[in-house]
């Protein structure tokens, strides 16, 4: 019996159209026959598409909300050359941070009632990047949302290839004409000294990752840039190491060690901010009367502990990049240039 | 300068139809006066929708090919009736764990040349449930993924909305009919269990969450029955919880307070893994000479530090989990009833 009702499952989607139900019975023809108008002319009037006197067109609407008639979706789409489809490519995304770009953009494309053609390319690993082209074109894709993994390197522009509108979302492009969402690094570092000036502190450190890494370059710069606005420097040399825990450890370690004199550490995310609290807490100190601390990325497997939130964090607000830059496909607005998505301050008991 | 050209995007999308680049140039009726046949002809050949002799067949799919023609992909679908588009409903989907199963669903349709059409329950908290099945519908959907947050609870089954496939990923539905998807939870118990036998180990114990858990009942289950076929009893009774990793240092205390030999520790979770590896470094105890332990995950937040991978764990496959029930939406088997997606062992320097 099971086998028999899988079949017809299959039977029904490949070789039937599927009825739209429970309205799919009421057809342009009815609307038509109802309004008394040709099936072309009701066509018109429900797609926008032409010049109807306007009696004519109320008649038709009227109709066909009596009816509650909904438009055959596959008829429509051909008739106005939309598919509705939006093309998603995740182009070296990588990273486990592209992840909540992609769910917010998927889940921002359903909102405007667009689905998404998903291409990965790591899983396109042996095609060309032309073929996963080839086929957005193929399907008729209405735009096309490229997501990276951060703007640590610029992408090479794809954009091009398209005769639709292209965005890219957590990925640098090397083409200033591109419309481009990324986090605001910089913001994130001048909103973290900021709050920490509002709770009274002016003797601030800075541990963070590599130098070399353009996110850690920005984060700085705002922690510079809102010490400077207040007339203040930093209290020691930015410390560099790496993005992990252990790298906190060392850094606040050293830091105490040399004798500076601070009432808080900026960490450059929240794993180097794990590491400096428990060398606090190790070394008696209390968080935050003595030393505050705030991470950047609110990654809450690192900082909520039996659901309690260990850290004051900011937030890159990656699920809203994503969803900005989804929505962003179908605006009418489409300046290009980098797009800064304003990052949030998630409160925590270390601040 | 810039304004304007974002304009002309936007005309573009809205005003005309999007050519398919750079074939689209090669039209139907071009292989139709070609192949020396109707449109219609040609049409039906091409879309495999009627009785065609096959020497005609022959012929436009000879012609088809040198011209490189690809087909309108918005007039295939109004041909066939089919919109490949595939629902996603996040439905109840409150946890991260379902991220990497939307991720995997989005991908594997994108592979399979479906787009999805992603709504998201939490977005539309206030509207009810079927405005999104109707909007489904009119949307001519061909299939339909539920995505839900694990098995604690049993789902309202709303396949019967449907005249599509429906599968449900990561969610119970509390219709034996449906075709579900769930990670293997007393596979992973079974897993670990196994493993540390391998490792010669036999006096394991087991700390986990909250005992009204499904999960962590099932986790423990699958421990006892591996222990079971090794003719073995766990060393301690099992210590109930939180998921939390201060749990598994309450609970590893506790458990050497008591006298209780163990040489191995499995863990409901990683979290719990990573209290349980604190207190065995405070107490002197080598990990994994002493004692061996295993977590359940894959938390990489969790159990990596400063890129290295700190704890042995049991991957439940969430994202194979997504693409696997994407995949069956497409597939000709289609057997009602609960798959169970195999967890997988990765390998870390605590066992």
């Amino acid at each position: 019996m099971y086998p028999a009702r899988a079949g017809s499952f299959t039977r029904l989607r490949y070789n039937r159209p599927v009825p739209s139900k429970p309205n799919g019975s009421v057809r342009l023809s009815d609307v038509a026959a109802i309004a008394g108008v040709s099936i072309s002319t009701a066509s018109k009037v429900l797609n926008g598409t032409d010049r109807i006197s306007e009696a004519t067109r109320a008649r038709v609407l009227a109709v066909a909300e009596r009816l509650d008639f909904r438009p055959n979706a596959l008829a429509r789409s051909f008739a106005l050359g939309r598919s509705r489809t939006i093309g998603v490519l995740t182009h070296r995304a990588t990273s486990t941070f592209s992840g909540p770009v992609v769910i917010g953009a998927v889940v921002q494309l359903g909102k405007l009632q667009q689905a998404a053609l998903v291409f990965d390319e790591d899983v396109l690993v042996h095609r060309e990047i032309t073929e996963s082209i080839r086929q957005f074109q193929a399907r008729q894709i209405d735009g096309l949302l490229v997501i990276g993994d951060g703007h640590e390197r610029r992408s090479p522009s794809i954009t091009h290839h398209f005769t639709v509108p292209v965005t890219y979302a957590f990925a640098a492009s090397d083409n200033p004409e591109d419309v481009v969402y990324l986090p605001d690094n910089e913001g994130a570092g001048v909103l973290a000294t900021r709050h920490l000036l509002e709770r009274g502190r002016s003797r601030i450190a800075h541990v963070t990752g590599d130098p070399s890494s353009i996110a850690v370059r920005l984060r700085e710069r705002g922690m510079l840039t809102a010490l400077q606005e207040a007339g203040l420097r930093p209290a020691a040399p930015t410390r560099f190491g790496s993005w992990a825990e252990g790298s906190g450890v060392r850094a606040m370690r050293e830091l105490l060690d040399s004798g500076a004199e601070i009432d808080a550490v900026f960490c450059g995310n929240d794993h180097i901010a794990r590491g400096v609290l428990e060398v606090c807490e190790a070394m008696g100190l209390r968080v935050p009367e003595d030393v505050a601390i705030v991470g950047v990325d609110n990654w809450e497997g690192i900082i909520v502990d039996q659901g309690i939130r260990r850290l004051t964090t900011i937030d890159l607000e990656l699920r809203a990049l994503g969803e900005l830059a989804a929505a962003n496909l179908l605006a009418d607005d489409r300046t290009p240039g980098e797009n800064y998505v304003s990052p949030t301050l998630v409160p925590g008991p270390s601040s």
